[in-house]
């Protein structure tokens, strides 16, 4: 019964470029976030060294983000309409989520795992990630609705930010520590199957965004020595030469007032 | 470069049988959620007609949950630890995360879409139907702190479910409505590809979900009439004869305080 998703794909030509679809930067008009998503794809991308084009650096980019999401697109033969951004295109192809933009160039671009059943791990390790590290900090500063402003939810986002640095954020560490102390990580220097996988690169990400946003709790749970292997990981993934390279041009983008804010009043006192 | 995830992995025989491992009712010791993330999961095993084993029906259930998910439980050679249930097991793999184990069960048991890339899409409708009106409904109640109490936080939820009601929740109907209008569904009977997927047994469960939580919101959105596609759809699963034959069993569990609940101050007056 089982299928192949890839031998009933599509096939799109090797040759087709990557096109990602994303807020530039400062330009949402909408007041909603730019939620600093399409990172974690541009990092795959970037460490698979592959061309693509993307909106945030171009002129007209706003206009293609804001016809993806009108409410008055429904999508095509082969793809519904996306709700927001990210969205990736690749040839006829038209997708949205990071996870699952994530499990699909991870797949094309052999930055998910080799091993048996890897493909999950490496998916359920990202979205584990994404969940503790990505949105619930965004969620600390935007507690109560996302379409108010932060000066809005002042007091409910200093009473989620102290239990998100107490208690949420050494969880979600200790976890990934855990994992790479296990025998699936092969090792300990990447987190599954001793090899890095985008897995990596998004714990990577998002260990940069709590770091930027909870700098002082950051520094103080590095300094504990409780999750040395998680921070390893981190140096590790940010001396890789694509990624170096990619983290001093100028397509690497500041954090602004996206996922990760540095709030002083939001972080240890 | 594009690897098929199939190919690659260790086939499981077709005779395993799959376990679920999940909160059994009522007993979580750590007074966190019981989130009622399992029921996705079953939705698909019921539908599917497969036997499976289920924690939540054990007597020392709550046993193997904690085991599971235990601070001293690193994994095995070729499985991460679950940071938290559901967690499934099938043959030697163990599987967390929701939309991760559904990706994998559709595949398994012929849920996901047999169009090109259709898989890819199905996963981008459970992540979106997952975040809008499972996370968000989930974090109504519990805007500040998931380890604390709803009573504890009663201002902030009053603040988050006016918000969620007024425009959180009318957001993503309208994106499944115009999800089911577009060319993609095929039909606008199910949400892509002209077929059932796994991703119209988690819309299901969503708006099973919410109707139970906010009863009066949910009536008045449905009575507008803008929505009616997608409350067809909920109707439709309700009737196929595996899924009505299961809601009608003691195997379907109530509400409860997972991440549905209904609380009368949350919902319109």
């Amino acid at each position: 019964m089982t299928e192949s998703p890839n031998k009933r794909q599509k096939r799109t030509g090797d040759d087709e470029k990557y096109h990602l679809i994303y807020w530039p930067v400062g330009l949402n008009p909408t007041h909603q976030l730019i939620n600093f998503s399409g990172e974690h794809i541009r990092l795959v991308l970037e460490e698979a060294g592959v061309s693509y084009t993307d909106t945030a650096s171009l002129k007209d980019g706003i206009k293609q983000v804001t016809s993806h999401i009108s409410a008055s697109n429904d999508g095509d033969e082969g793809n519904p309409p996306p709700l927001a951004p990210p969205i990736l295109q690749h040839g006829s192809l038209t997708l949205s989520q990071t996870p699952n933009i994530l499990l699909y160039l991870g797949q094309q671009l052999g930055l998910a795992s080799k091993e048996p059943n890897g493909l999950y791990q490496v998916n359920s390790l990202t979205l584990t990630a994404l969940d503790g590290l990505s949105n619930e900090p965004h969620d600390v500063h935007h507690p109560v609705a996302v379409g108010l402003y932060y000066e809005d939810q002042k007091e409910e986002a200093k009473r989620k930010a102290d239990d998100y640095r107490e208690n949420r954020l050494p969880k979600f560490l200790g976890y990934f520590e855990r994992v790479l102390e296990g025998p699936a990580s092969k090792g300990g220097e990447y987190l599954y199957g001793g090899e890095l996988t985008y897995a990596d690169l998004v714990l990577f990400q998002t260990i940069d965004g709590v770091s930027f946003a909870f700098p002082k709790c950051v520094g103080k749970l590095k300094d504990s020595g409780k999750y040395s292997k998680t921070f390893a990981l981190y140096d590790r993934v940010k001396e890789r030469e694509r990624i170096k390279a990619y983290l001093g041009s100028d397509r690497r983008q500041g954090y602004g007032m996206g996922i990760y804010r540095h709030y002083p009043e939001l972080d240890d006192q």
